[in-house]
């Protein structure tokens, strides 16, 4: 939901004339990464209207399991129920409006206002209020529910009324990809905060390329083929490009004969809940997203016994991506905190089984991300700086290598000319 | 008054229109605590027209002594005068705007311009300013003045150019109850300023209920009956609260024996300087607002030499509240920082002759409302929180233990159709 | 150029009914000094279209050398090219934005953004951008130029697609004062930035008037003659200031017949580029402003024999001002970060040759002047506080002591009368 203040000013002329003008294969002006209207435009219409994923299910394994997410000004509560079900609310007492649970995560029996003292069971039910009159109505006092579903693991809530339908299609085409890397028999094994001082856009369109791997990235690049998001043919790599499409049909073959589905599927522009897939080797020993390419983990996830099955990676519009491998996941969701201020949570999971110290150390676990999301940072923040400023105008795109980036723009901005009145 | 440039936008459509829609029973819509445009209305209108308490006459003792007061952004000097006067004024030099005193408090023969030395005296005539020209004239370059009363050493400033006159009445009114204290008899033993995340209405809000004491001050409820600031009757409680009535009638006739007035008044929504004082018993030793309820001075003040004297509460609005034992006083002043941040100053007061280390200790002194002040803190800013959410919406006030927010909010509310154009 | 949100509102009405009501001789009104409106008009108008003084050539001696100047939301690349010409530059890359050069000061080959690694040359010229399609025209990717221009080793830009033309006769009448100083001869003894919670224009005001010196600058005041900055004659000082004007004369005349132009030249109400340059006599010593009014660089600046050649104070609109001795040249650069907040950057620059520890130490170069600021600080802090009270209204300026923070107001109202539509 917009905060009840910002949405008393119609912005929808500014929005509507930008959305008009906005020139394909080009950057997005300068506005739309500065403006506190249009960052409200984007929390109501984007945030608030799209499935949104905030959370894995190992953080929230137990009946009575909570966390907390903050969407904009919104705190959405997620609990598993005592029936294992997964249900989410807003985190806002009924009565005077205080925030019911202040810490990250927990667990309760019952949802309990600290202020005074009303009483809500896990399907959000006023269940207690006292001192009040006799014709007190506690069914119509019930925590308000916001909607919630998981992928194979993948938390996403929406806070429309209406969600968008086509959750449904993106799970039956996705779960087989997941699915067998068993989400649910894992535990978180570290989580990282890390607030971007940008617009949350400029973090999702630095996801959307590798055009800056080389030049910024030397870690994530030991395991990452250089050829594998986009590159511009010429003479002299055109041989290097044709072994790389062979590297990958013949791993694609691989590791489709295991049950690992591993072809693209690309719905990023068209879907309202737009998505894309594809299982890419890994370079060197092929076997995971670390400093020595080996994985992380010991102990494999699922009933997995080879270690080199690539990496499945899932991006979602607007603000996630996840890559699966064989030893262990790691997702990342971006959350607007205002205008120009965006948290990066990156979350890492292995098998619930392995012990820390024996099979995986978590400074092994997390090194390559946590160095790329800090050099991400300072690339994000310094292009923040540089839109801020008057000299700034929408710059071309390489149609090599930032056709993603075109693709959430354009993604980003049919879904506003769809919503904004 | 309020701030130059906010003043040149007009809110007064979506004041009128939130006022008029205003539900009875309810707690306020979110615009009131979240509002920029709002906070201006509530400086303007409630902290610039109505009479507001900021200080106790011990902190200006003598001659020279003065104070300053932030209210919104205006700072406000308070200055007792050669005769022994109090005086106000706004804090600002008439040649260039610099404030003149930026101490919170201190002493001063007169009041001198840091930046050019432009003096003024006490009575806040310009008595000197080097360079002028000679047809210069001091007489219409003086300080601008503020209302100032003192209610039985209670400090009480308004910004207004007309002053609403019933301060009298209520001077009247409360006289006989605050002057057998002798407040100017008193010293300040402690002065702790807190500052609350949260709109000031929320601060007001919390003070005038206890329905949320129970379960969250352990400290405050050793020396509060439970039963003294409303209750559901029902099967259980029915003993429990007729013996709570029959022990506030035997002490209000005993100290009524004594001299003190002890009845209540209640003049919260009726009256432009509304207020509220009851003289309330205290649980176990009868004494004070302390951990083991006993006196916090053992030098009385005034001529008392009964400790058991209950405490006496003023309550008046917007923005105070008081309470008066045998043994200190402790006074609060709200005042607004900015919509979302407001200053608690507590003070405190013992006997003038009583001694640090012999007859009283600040820690035992200020123990019990520095706790409380802290818990109530944290829930006023968990109630921020859920109420910036888009989520929140108003909810029912309790009629048992909640009438004192209603008459809170109702009196603003009236106060803001009364005044805003 | 003025930030691209904030140019959509458009505050003209308001700024030109401000600048209709301005009483001459009285100091502007409040919302000059407080409006997030009037800021950006500031941007827009004063520093978006003037010449803006930002450094000295000693900053960027050599081929590559750079600086980045932060003149509101915009960042200035200033850079030294290969044929040792100075060249000014958006420090923003034509790709996605990304601020080129973080740094405040470094050397380089080409430009090289750290994003996706485009390549520009020290002529601003795109030479390298990997990835794009054939037909990307690199030259219609440049770098966007300002203008810029060096007086004597002082450098100055401009925003404005076209500058005030009247620089050249600025230059023209400067150069003689200036150029014996030979700042190209220099090098940075040191540098301090000192951020001000005030508007720019009480920084600016605060500058223009010694009115303040005698209550506030006692180490200044060391090497200032009190009559230097005007002064009420009255009997007792009549036959001081007399004896001022003498000295004043007797120096000029020693000065001019040492090739050292003196005489006063005043252009800063009347010129779009108004400036203001006078020699004047330092008091005790005659030699520099510090503590003991003597040299403090034992190494002359140029071919200077004699240390006691006064200063030479040379102050420009909007930002700047200066002090060249026969020993050290300390420049000041007024930079706005928002409507109330302000960078002042000084800058001490002593002769090439002079080694520090054995001709000079930068503790006693510096000292006045870190003191003489900090005082500043204060004041115009304070300022600020009082102006955004409700109560500040305009004061009178002394016809004696203030002429020349008029001349700064007159010439800023009236340059906005002339620029705001």
């Amino acid at each position: 939901m917009t905060s009840p203040c910002q949405s008393l000013s119609a912005p929808g002329e500014l929005v509507r004339e930008l959305l008009a003008r906005r020139r394909p294969g080009y950057s997005l002006e300068a506005p739309f990464y500065l403006s506190e209207a249009l960052y409200q435009v984007d929390m109501e219409h984007i945030f608030g209207q799209h499935w949104i994923f905030v959370a894995v299910e190992p953080q929230i394994a137990d009946a009575g399991d909570y966390i907390t997410v903050d969407l904009g000004v919104d705190s959405i509560l997620i609990v598993r129920d005592d029936e294992m079900q997964i249900r989410a609310f807003h985190n806002v007492c009924r009565h005077r409006g205080t925030r019911l649970c202040a810490s990250r995560q927990g667990m309760v029996g019952n949802i309990v206002c600290p202020y005074h003292q009303w009483t809500y069971d896990l399907a959000g039910q006023l269940i207690h209020a006292k001192h009040m009159s006799d014709d007190f109505d506690l069914r119509s006092h019930g925590l308000k529910p916001v909607h919630v579903r998981s992928l194979s693991g993948l938390i996403f809530i929406c806070l429309a009324e209406q969600a968008p339908q086509d959750f449904e299609q993106m799970a039956a085409e996705m779960t087989p990809y997941i699915a067998p890397h068993q989400l649910s028999q894992c535990k978180v094994a570290a989580q990282v905060d890390l607030v971007e001082n940008c617009n949350w856009k400029l973090t999702m369109e630095n996801n959307r390329e590798c055009y800056h791997c080389v030049g910024n990235h030397p870690e994530l690049t030991i395991s990452l083929y250089e050829y594998g998001f986009g590159y511009k043919p010429d003479a002299l790599n055109i041989g290097r490009l044709q072994r790389f499409e062979e590297i990958l049909a013949a791993n694609h073959k691989r590791w489709e004969g295991m049950g690992l589905p591993s072809a693209e599927i690309d719905t990023l522009e068209r879907r309202v809940t737009g998505f894309r897939t594809q299982r890419l080797p890994i370079d060197r020993s092929g076997q995971s997203q670390t400093m020595s390419t080996e994985v992380a983990s010991r102990k494999l996830l699922a009933d997995f016994v080879e270690p080199a099955l690539g990496g499945l990676s899932f991006w979602t519009q607007p603000n996630s991506w996840h890559h699966f491998m064989s030893d262990h996941t790691v997702n990342f969701t971006v959350l607007p905190i205002s205008a120009t201020k965006t948290l990066v949570r990156s979350t890492w999971c292995v098998h619930k089984d392995a012990i820390e110290g024996v099979d995986y150390s978590v400074e092994n676990l997390t090194s390559v991300w946590n160095a790329t999301n800090e050099q991400d940072r300072r690339l994000v923040e310094e292009s923040q700086i540089g839109i801020a400023s008057g000299a700034y105008q929408p710059g071309p795109y390489s149609p090599f290598t930032e056709g993603l980036v075109e693709k959430f723009c354009n993604w980003y901005v049919n879904r506003l000319r769809a919503l904004v009145r």
